[in-house]
């Protein structure tokens, strides 16, 4: 097909839109591919639609591959599966919700395992139906708190979500193979720079998790990787404890013992005072032998909660991310001046471990950084104003209710499995497999009969591809100065054809050229306008970004045509009788 | 491609669905093409989704031949363009409203004029940049009173809708031609039996307007026809009035005179007593000979409201589809005991039209059916208990505030061109065109210089197509006892391969030949499963609906497979090696 940029609906900008916090942003609505519809909502210009749909087609091509089968769900649903679930809650302000004129509660599809395991639980009841993996390209939503990026984190936004059901673990676990591995095909077909990492399920529940993340120094995920080829998204991280100390060892450590130590709010005023006035012989005392407790609340889905305190090395600061990863579905509230006041086991800055755990006498849980292992000693609190404890061992003078991860992961810090230090980087998260196990297949009731007649419950992967993010990680990925510079295989178009000047025998060639081009089977987009300077045409084929262009000028007096490689800016003349040849070579998909 | 029914997410149902109403529902839903997943919510398994893209292409194809360029909306929207457009308020109960985590209003798109409209005036500033025609093919919502069978009146739904944007009306009424030619195309292809009618605008505004109905006796619309070639949506039909008399012939008809009508609280007690007491020679009173005036309130969406009184001859009904159509955005209340308590003019059962008008002491506004020309004479209420008046001339003795389309349409009453009596039927709307003009580039400031650098507003045509629901209407149009009987080009297979019996032999056969048949490019469904009887097999592939269906069996011995048409039943027995080419030959899609 020749599409004419003469009656073309597109127009480019000149200037960046004001909201552009991100290239992609700036590039996709200043090349003519989207507009802002509303705050994290966007509609696709004719360029927009024609790359988002070269992309549901690798997807679904991919997804066809490994035998799984499309359908499509509504993104209007009815509440009662998602309150089945938990999810109704869980999601708290995260999703759209609405009411239908009769009053009956809604929501705007987020996700929907819900509604594919009571599809699979309406058709299927036998475990010879199975294995099943089904998929679907849809519209979701989700109500961002800080809709930003355009595309690349919107409210309305295009997913392939698909779903494995299995009888047993062995056949979830091919069923997470064959998806990763068309994940691994699909996002090399975008032409996409990214990496597979580790990862923790989070809200969504389940065991098994690994994230597509397409690398952008701008993007919103941070994932660590090592020299030896670990790679995790920061939530996924476990921490390198030290190896505990035997008993013994332990009993011949020093015994603890409690300081003034007046006017130490902090731990650089503690620190800066341990040296000062409690100087060790061998090594001056530092923010990492500090212990500090960080007290917080928890609250649930069902609007209770209970107060926790984490124990964690003082040069380590909190990482929310990772706090919550660990506490989801509870969420964490602030612990208030009123709350100390109710609370006085919980002396404000001096708080020590002594005092806490589930079966001290406060019964305040207390979960502990893995760096706090047995046979460490610490400087901490020693629950009294102004006094701090020296020499606290874990193991002997205080203990904790269990591990928590969640300390900042600092790059230099060893990798999990041993594979040298962490390194840390960015990315967008572009897609998601985990193996989700039982939880919806339990919550709804999905059961088939085994072979013995037996009901056995099925088990289940969700797996995610962001496909109109896709459309912005792509451009993150490749651009320049001049503009977007689109892979092959998702370019909106194979070839942009550019007639330049005034001379009616170019555009009679350039007219058709494009035609042939479009015989050949090639996409062409033709800038047939005719009162159009050649510097504001060949600016706008480098804002567009299609990856070959062809400019028929004035060396059509000698029978050539320019063809020009977007991506590497290299030019090259060509005969015009080979012009189809040679480009439909260049053009050639992955 | 090659499906295997073995594997294949589908299962048929023996049972109709409980709220099944009508036969698509019910075969779409036996067949396994879809899945309730709410009130008027549905799921799309694979058969269905198939079904849906292969009709979304043919729309897509006649709308790219009319040089119609696609792009895609969101479906959550910002409120503020529809309030612009005053429909925020129009649509009352009938769009689903819902407020962001911010508490910004927001809505589910209906249609999207507001939103193209404000696109195009991003986008555009010269009337060189026109015509314009786009178009998108996206899931729509409406918040139904009662969504009811099945796919035909659901709350989510797939739509193609485009806009037409011109300078001027002349290129409107191109833009109009041509897309109602690509729609005859559209639903020619789709193989639908249809009609073509004239129809008001209603709601949307604007004003040349037709409607393509899909023939079916159970559709919920109504039209009218006529043996000339006159058809029209009930709404749209107008009435033929009589020749209004001159002054000087209603100046001889015999004056008006009051009458006792004692106990006649009902039309037709009206007509017994006149019959009774006040005969004519000529010719008996009928019901036809009286002049009802209802009464009722208008409520505005501003929330004002007034009072209507609406004449019309007592042997015809109000049709309210049609009353309300003519007073839109305005909606009819009903005027209760009360409202008569306070409005002593209005003497229930006896009112007559001496008494309003606007100009009258009433200042009721009163509008009558255009039978009331000029010089009829009627029985109608003396405004007081118990009394009637007779010889009442329209045009002498009372007036009106203009004419109003209210009544009934009934069989046999003139097509309003002259063509001859009308005849009812019933459709199902599948497609609306109408020139919308500058309703909405009014209230959203869509202008462009003109030749002379003069800013005019666009004018624009507004065109659907029910892409969800013509699945429907083609099963409503195609359907037998058995099953569904695809038209070729919207089945979801080219050829519904069975292979039959527990031979081996017939199952390597059948794989075969499945692999030969899509080599020739079909798109087979292979019944392989091994364990299920002919019959259930036969059975299946009756309700799934594809018209050609092969069957390899007992005569593989003598080299034969048998092709059946679904459509007419016929079975022909050909050579295993010429299947391929008959199946293709069938198969030939419009």
């Amino acid at each position: 097909m020749v599409t004419r940029m003469s009656r073309f609906f597109v127009r480019t900008l000149r200037e960046d839109p004001a909201d552009a916090e991100v290239p992609s942003h700036r590039l996709l609505v200043r090349a003519g591919y989207v507009r802002r519809a509303g705050p994290g909502i966007y509609s696709w210009l004719p360029l927009g639609l024609r790359v988002l749909r070269r992309i549901e087609t690798i997807v679904r091509e991919e997804m066809e591959r490994i035998g799984s089968q499309e359908v499509s769900f509504p993104a209007l649903l009815p509440k009662e599966p998602y309150e089945a679930s938990g999810r109704w809650e869980e999601y708290g302000d995260n999703i759209f919700r609405l009411a239908d004129r009769k009053g009956a509660d809604m929501l705007l599809g987020p996700t929907h395992e819900e509604m594919f395991t009571l599809l699979v639980k309406d058709l299927y009841s036998s475990y010879k139906d199975l294995p099943l993996s089904i998929y679907q390209i849809q519209t979701k939503y989700r109500d961002e708190a800080r809709p930003r990026a355009g595309l690349l984190r919107g409210r309305e936004f295009v997913m392939k979500d698909s779903y494995s059901f299995d009888v047993d673990d062995d056949g979830l676990k091919r069923a997470y193979e064959a998806h990763r591995e068309a994940y691994i095909r699909i996002f090399d077909r975008l032409g996409l720079d990214y990496v597979i990492v580790q990862a923790v399920s989070g809200a969504m529940g389940g065991s098994a998790s690994e994230e597509f993340l397409a690398t952008a120094d701008n993007g919103e995920d941070t994932y660590v990787r090592s020299p030896g080829g670990y790679a995790a998204n920061v939530e996924a991280v476990t921490t390198v404890a030290p190896a505990p100390l035997s008993d013994d060892a332990i009993a011949a450590l020093p015994a603890a013992h409690v300081e003034d130590t007046p006017d130490t709010p902090t731990i650089e005023t503690l620190v800066a005072a341990a040296n000062e006035r409690f100087a060790r012989d061998d090594r001056p005392w530092g923010a990492h032998d500090t212990l500090k407790n960080v007290v917080m609340w928890v609250r649930q889905p069902d609007g209770s909660r209970e107060i926790l305190v984490v124990g964690l090395p003082g040069d380590r600061e909190v990482d929310l991310k990772r706090l919550e990863a660990q506490l989801a579905p509870g969420e964490i509230e602030a612990f208030e001046d009123g709350d100390f006041a109710s609370h006085p086991a919980l002396v404000r800055g001096y708080i020590g471990p002594q005092v806490l755990g589930e079966d001290s006498e406060s019964g305040i849980r207390y979960l502990v950084d893995p760096r706090i292992a047995a046979g460490t000693a610490w400087i901490t609190g020693a629950n009294e104003p102004g006094k701090h404890v020296f020499d606290l061992v874990f193991g002997r003078d205080f203990t904790a209710d269990g591990t928590i991860e969640a300390a900042e992961v600092r790059a230099g810090d060893p990798a999990p499995d041993g594979s040298g230090p962490l390194e840390l980087a960015r990315g967008i998260e572009m897609g998601h497999i985990f193996q989700l196990g039982r939880k919806y297949a339990d919550a709804l009731g999905l059961e088939v009969l085994d072979e013995n007649g037996k009901l056995v419950t099925v088990t289940m992967g969700s797996y995610g591809v962001g496909v109109s993010r896709a459309v912005a990680a792509i451009v993150e990925n490749s651009h320049d100065e001049a503009g977007i510079v689109w892979p092959a295989e998702v370019a909106p178009f194979d070839v942009h054809l550019v007639a330049t000047g005034k001379d009616p025998a170019i555009f009679d060639a350039a007219a058709s050229l494009a035609d042939d081009l479009a015989a050949a089977g090639l996409e062409v987009l033709y800038d047939d306008r005719p009162k159009v300077s050649p510097g504001v045409k060949f600016k706008d084929a480098e804002l567009i970004g299609v990856p070959t262009i062809v400019v028929v000028g004035r060396g059509l007096a000698e029978g050539v045509v320019e063809v020009k490689d977007r991506r590497s800016g290299t030019r090259e003349n060509i005969a015009l009788d080979d012009a189809v040849a040679t480009v439909k070579v260049r053009t050639a998909r992955g």
